[in-house]
């Protein structure tokens, strides 16, 4: 597995995101861990992080999913970048359609465990699947559309916000 | 429009919803009013609620939705006894699948509107459409599945939690 989560790679601009950025310190910093054609990411929800009592909320799960989707679209592509040596960071994906399948009532308490593959590339467009697991029990799973974002069209979204 | 939000009618046990629940301090507490036909929300996300600077995370519209669209069908069903003076809670649906399209980026900083309305009732089951908007553009739409949960179940399932 990777030594890094891909998060943790991010340029700056693209590391607030309320999911998976590390700077942002109300978020759920989500890590996606790249390993060997499949992408790994581990998070215990927080006691409040409920739905019915002993349960994870479905938008959690749905926030979870989404992060760590555009976290392994980077991954494959940082990946598979020729140079292994450059240090450029990966690119910044985006969700532009998330469908998830509640499958299980997913308890609280334990870690959960969502794998996810890339099932289709594309040009800019990788398309996800995601499996989320509480102790080896499949509870949900998801199918998530991401988009590269091209970099001056991100930098003008944010410049409008300055 | 209805005076009271349908999160405010349900049963104690199913409003600690990290999401709607208005008993969830650490939550969204997202209302539902229904009105004539559809169902409406607003809310205005946090500044720390950000996917790239200036615009909205799609986990927190994803929750939204979500809620809506459990709380839309909760109020179709409401709605319908025929005993308007039947002082029952309104039953509790959960999400069996959830579908967002992201179609903009949603800007921070507006109170967003989220327009619900059931297509689809049968049995136990009620498919919402949901359209988020922000000052009128439309950001992001949603098909949500929603399942009316046996009583005995949820209590089941709560039962098994303590």
């Amino acid at each position: 597995m990777a030594d890094q989560a891909i998060q943790d790679l991010y340029a700056e601009d693209y590391s607030h995101c309320y999911g998976c950025g590390r700077l942002n310190s109300h978020g759920l910093q989500i890590k996606s861990y790249w390993s060997e054609g499949e992408c790994i990411c581990r998070f215990k929800p927080k006691p409040y992080h409920i739905a019915i009592p002993g349960y994870v909320y479905g938008g959690l799960i749905a926030s979870i999913i989404d992060c760590h989707a555009t976290g392994t679209a980077a991954a494959v592509m940082y990946n598979n970048e020729s140079d292994k040596n450059q240090k450029d960071p990966p690119p910044r994906f985006l969700t532009a359609s998330l469908q998830i399948d509640y499958l299980k009532p997913t308890p609280l308490g334990v870690t959960l465990e969502v794998r996810a593959i890339p099932i289709e590339i594309k040009g800019r467009k990788v398309v996800v699947n995601a499996e989320l697991y509480a102790e080896d029990t499949l509870c949900a799973q998801g199918k998530v559309v991401t988009i590269q974002m091209p970099e001056e069209r991100l930098q003008e979204l944010i410049k409008n916000d300055r």
